[in-house]
């Protein structure tokens, strides 16, 4: 499963080299994800109202060429791994011709937000954990 | 009372106008306020810890010349007025030889972080009050 | 003329206060102003092609109620007042219900990139002149 | 040769899971990798004016820790690697304690703003090759 996701370039994520500021695309990985998430039927907010969150443990982003103010982007969000624990996530970001500007992962963990203890997403969430499954499968 | 603190221009705070972006001045009046309350012996992290959060309810912002990356840029902050209720911070950003780049104010209340009820500053925390009356009084 | 224009709440937008973090307010107004700019046919990014950009001279922004991770927001956008130098832009944000969020205006000029010397709407760009003339009366 | 800068937090960096968003950390990085380059003897902003800039094309980012509002945090900075075309720098975010938060590396190249056309710091800039050079070898 690949979801593809609408950006529409804000003034403020320029920078002085007339481009997208390169932090900003994490971002839109953020975008994507939410929209992945919602693809598949869940809300991130409503896991974060049972008092979990979910941060980003690595990410790694390779910057092909730049997105400019006045361009129509897109995320195209996939799973790459998921083992019940950690969830990666891949990303494409392209232009309105399709060349791929950016692409990256993220790899993610739940914890519960009091205290940052680590958490299993296959026994707190089971029906995420299923769909995640079947996502992989899908893939 | 008038705190000055320096800000350095990050290149991300840019746009691709070449400048720094407008909103960035309501973050950087944020780092003057940080500094000047403690200039008074406080601080808002410490405020947070009790339940309680002092979100602005309004904002005006003069933007009389850019800033650039590259310049150093101050931000003074003042107190303009305080009733026991809402507080109003006066900002001033200058550049490197003394000219106003910026001006503006921000108002605040404090509320419960849980609800986001009003409550009053000089009944929660009367050393803050006292500290506040005083600060006037020193204009 | 108002223009309604979707805002999805980014989590990166968020703030330990759990609501939408006050400076990004603006960033919301400047989508706003580009829909609006849109909805009467011309294009920002057209504008800067010729050398000019339309910095912000004041802003004044109102913070009713805040918003949050998860509400579907919207900025309405319509020309407060034009003289042909200065244009001002009225902004309201509401919620899913229509509540009133946050409310504004920016004012802005448009001047030379490369000098920041101010230059007149009216003779720079006619057609954009007659367009702002007209929505003013169409209010 | 190892740089360290100090970062006061920005509340404007937190979000709503309390803790610094993992995207800031990028902009820290830019931070530190400014002040590496200052402590060489020269400045980025000097290189701009020449027309040139220094994209990133991939970041590589460790998040071990969350930093909090009310820390004081450091980000160290070193040269990883550099070929006369590429430059690798490797950055350690560490907390007030010294404990390592978040670990990366960013790659980058120079390119000339006018066109993204790659070209090259040896020859290019002679004396920034030099210092860069050396400081590998000070390693």
């Amino acid at each position: 499963m690949k979801v593809k996701t609408p950006i529409q370039v804000r003034y403020q994520e320029t920078d002085q080299m007339g481009v997208v500021y390169h932090a900003n695309y994490l971002v839109w990985f953020e975008i994507g994800r939410t929209a992945f998430i919602e693809a598949l039927g869940f809300e991130y907010a409503a896991m974060e109202d049972q008092g979990i969150v979910s941060p980003v443990i690595d990410a790694h982003v390779y910057f092909q060429q730049p997105i400019r103010y006045g361009q129509q982007a897109y995320v195209h969000t996939s799973l790459e791994s998921y083992d019940g624990i950690r969830t990666t996530y891949r990303y494409e970001v392209t232009d309105e011709d399709g060349n791929i500007a950016v692409s990256g992962t993220t790899k993610h963990v739940i914890v519960k937000k009091e205290n940052f203890k680590p958490t299993s997403l296959r026994k707190k969430f089971p029906e995420w954990h299923q769909a995640y499954v079947k996502a992989l499968g899908d893939e």
